[in-house]
């Protein structure tokens, strides 16, 4: 036994080698008065005593002592010596819970309020452990075409010593290395000049539209959407208290007619012109054109969400919006995460330059600020021409994996889905084949290839209300050329394996 | 003149050296059509001739006419060549604003909505650009103790080389690692066990609190918090769509007794027990088992802000509410960016057991992730015991300017501001003396200082809507030893030297 562990002490106390001792004390006595086997008003040894049964400093003693009288378990008092408090609340003195208890509260769900479990219907159920799925994820990019290591030492210059200014503050704009190259960037790749005032760094496309309704919208006015879309973006507009109205896009995309139609008093477009987001669709001219003559009208506003704006494999990109706006009607929306790398979580808004010296002032009280601990290596990153390198060596890459995909899908899926190519983009939609669409349920038909070890977005949550068009986003941005066809059969293993789970029986 | 510099082109372009060619005939040929040069359905010569008449390859006017029909400016019809298109809406085609009417646009403030506008007038005005003020921001530690040359290490070897599922992730919860170090690390800092999926990092307390709130409480749910307290935390609650109750704290901290006959029907209180901002005040053990007493009975919820709980200058810190629940209804909140430095902008959650799963499941729907670029760095930080070294350093060096302030205080501003020393935190509260106080206003007394190059921030602020305290705080942490003293004979100068702006005649 060694000299520390020792039996018997006054007061329950029992000394372990190892660990502080007058923290074992303190822990202890804190305990016993907590499970009331010490009462209230109960006076204590003195601390001379204690340690001498203890065998141990009487200094170590008071240090414990001194910790419960400030803590409040015990008091003091001129000549009486140290007690346990008389005024402890005396529900809460009972024994603490067993072990058991302790994983029953840990196991037992709480009585959760209606809007969680409401949430928690909603949400798929958890995905079962084990192999990854091999392909299609939305959102990502390539794995290893990203120089990581170059990245890694930006990263270390720019934080080796940094400025005070940039690591002691919010900087609820951005860095203002990264706005400036922003900015620098846009004219060179965009074709529209814009000053670094007017770009904010947000930590997301959702967040940049809620910013833009937040400062320029009042609440309740009436917000136009793109129906198919981001699933996520009505609820960002809400919580700007501005109502998105979801308008049904067409094989021109978004029409200014159509939106008119249904919310003639709307102060804001979301769009994205360049690639619709699921279905890839290229705003025309003539719509873009009329766009822009609405808003110049009525003094709306436009959101250009870029998204994919930057791949395009045939033909060169159109003209953005933003380039085209005469009258300041216009933000451009751009995103870094799934050009880079999806834990960069860094995108950006350039404001309309006639809301630049408001939202200036208004958006620290409105606003959480994107992080800012990769801004200066990703200025750097972009000034020195690497991001144009990175998107030119992944723009062939994806162009390729694209052609490998419809190849796959057109060989291993025919007669089960139809794919197009699509001249830009990350994924492509695939659709059910005409024979096999009746009764098809694309989410249902997703969590079965799920259950296969291959992941497909169901594009029906696309749509919000109405009952969406049925069908799979492939994202191949990410998988590299030899997972393509592999994937395809097993994903083609799951479809005709499973089709009880998916296909509802004709009424 | 270059050779490439010519005059009298067919449609009016002019070909200038340096710069692509067909980059050149597109953006003329645009603009010619966009300004009606070019008038819809006019028919344009041959991509021969034209090449011809502009000495370039004919491969550079036809890139440049297919981009343009692909933009859809131009139309193309079998035999008949290549001409404006006719269906260009009217009112576009006019000509486009001269560089003055551009800036116009620029200044021009727009017509903004109303709560815009009511937000713009509660801004102060920008401040004017000058020397930065050299003391007291709040929330700011040192800015020289922290190892910068050490964390760029760190995130050098995190970002070298890291695991995709981390580069390609969102990871909603936070970095794994990072998670299982916050648990770590409370355990032996703050004496609770918990494990490392109940850790949630987040952007900010305020995050935190509201995600609690979302995922804990029904909407209209009442909340306590402290009055005064954090000036964004009601707002933060408002956005979870739960009401906070406002509750006046004492000298012994919040009250629960007080707090029940405000709203007694609350669901959860959110508490700063360990050193209250902005007061200080410490949480009697008294008052804290009352609180865990009302938590266990009426099943409420509490959030416990350890603010400030690393630095304790006399004494020990005393147990914190988590470690004391014996019923699971401790929510425990800490944050790393006033103890490292504030552009980390990382906090973290401690999730009562039993929300765990349904957090887990309903998280990625209702919450930004934090921003995972450092939270890799900051698990090694931590593990390797940089975070223990760093705030034993920083305790003796904020102990020791705490002490100076204090002193300057009592020398340079007896009869004009009250201070007294406090057991911790990063910041101290003077008061306008008795003598001095009548018609005081703590806003433009500080704004006269900020003027005189003195920050120091009011205390009435903290107050909601109750008419609040006049004072200041005074952020020591962040300022030199060597330059509290000449910033509080500043503040004196500043404070004796103005005092009709700031202090109201007698009625």
């Amino acid at each position: 036994m060694g000299r520390r562990a020792r039996k018997a002490a006054p007061l329950g106390i029992v000394l372990q080698s190892g660990g502080s001792l007058h923290r074992q004390i303190w822990q202890q006595l804190r305990a016993a008065i907590l499970e009331r086997r010490l009462a209230p008003g109960l006076r204590l040894p003195s601390s001379r005593l204690m340690a001498d049964e203890l065998a141990c400093a009487r200094g170590t003693v008071l240090t414990a002592l001194d910790q419960l009288i400030a803590e409040g378990y015990l008091v003091t008092r001129a000549g009486s010596g140290v007690s346990v408090a008389a005024d402890l609340p005396d529900e809460m003195l009972v024994p603490p819970r067993s072990d058991a208890l302790r994983a029953e509260i840990a196991t037992t769900e709480p009585i959760l309020p209606r809007r969680t479990r409401a949430l928690l219907a909603r949400e798929p159920s958890p995905v079962p452990a084990g192999e990854p799925p091999i392909a299609f994820p939305i959102g990502q990019p390539d794995r290893t075409a990203f120089p990581f290591p170059l990245w890694a030492k930006l990263l270390e210059q720019e934080w080796r010593k940094p400025a005070w200014p940039v690591a002691g503050a919010a900087y609820p704009f951005g860095h203002p290395g990264l706005r400036a190259a922003i900015a620098s960037y846009l004219g060179e790749s965009r074709g529209f000049a814009c000053g670094s005032r007017a770009v904010v760094v947000t930590s997301g496309v959702r967040q940049s539209v809620a910013l833009l309704a937040r400062v320029a919208l009042e609440a309740g006015d009436d917000v136009w959407i793109e129906e198919p879309g981001y699933p996520g973006m009505a609820a960002s507009l809400a919580a700007a208290q501005v109502c998105a109205v979801p308008v049904p896009i067409d094989a021109s995309g978004f029409s200014t007619d159509a939106a008119m139609a249904m919310a003639p008093n709307a102060r804001l477009a979301v769009v994205a012109p360049s690639h619709q987001f699921p279905l890839g669709t290229i705003l025309t001219l003539q719509r873009r054109l009329a766009l822009l003559s609405w808003a110049e009208r009525t003094q709306g506003w436009i959101a250009e969400d870029d998204f994919d704006g930057e791949y395009r494999y045939s033909g060169r990109p159109l003209a953005p919006l933003r380039a085209l706006d005469r009258s300041g009607r216009v933000a451009y929306l751009g995103s870094f995460s799934k050009l880079l790398f999806p834990a960069l979580r860094l995108s950006f808004l350039v404001l309309p330059v006639s809301l630049v010296d408001a939202t200036e002032r208004v958006l620290p009280s409105i606003s959480t600020p994107a992080p800012l601990l990769g801004q200066g290596a990703l200025a750097r990153f972009i000034a020195d021409g690497h991001l144009a390198a990175h998107l030119r060596r992944t723009r062939l890459l994806y162009a390729g994996r694209q052609q490998t995909l419809v190849a796959a899908v057109e060989r291993h899926l025919a007669g089960l889905l139809d794919i197009a190519p699509d001249s830009g983009g990350m994924h492509l939609v695939a659709r059910p084949h005409p024979d096999f669409a009746p009764g098809f349920d694309d989410v249902a038909a997703a969590a079965a290839a799920r259950a296969a070890g291959v992941e497909v977005s169901p594009l029906s949550p696309c749509y919000g209300a109405v009952p969406g068009r049925q069908g799979f986003l492939l994202g191949y941005a990410g998988v590299p050329e030899s997972e393509i066809e592999p994937a395809v059969t097993r994903l083609r293993n799951a479809l005709t394996s499973s089709k009880h789970e998916y296909i509802s029986p004709s009424p």
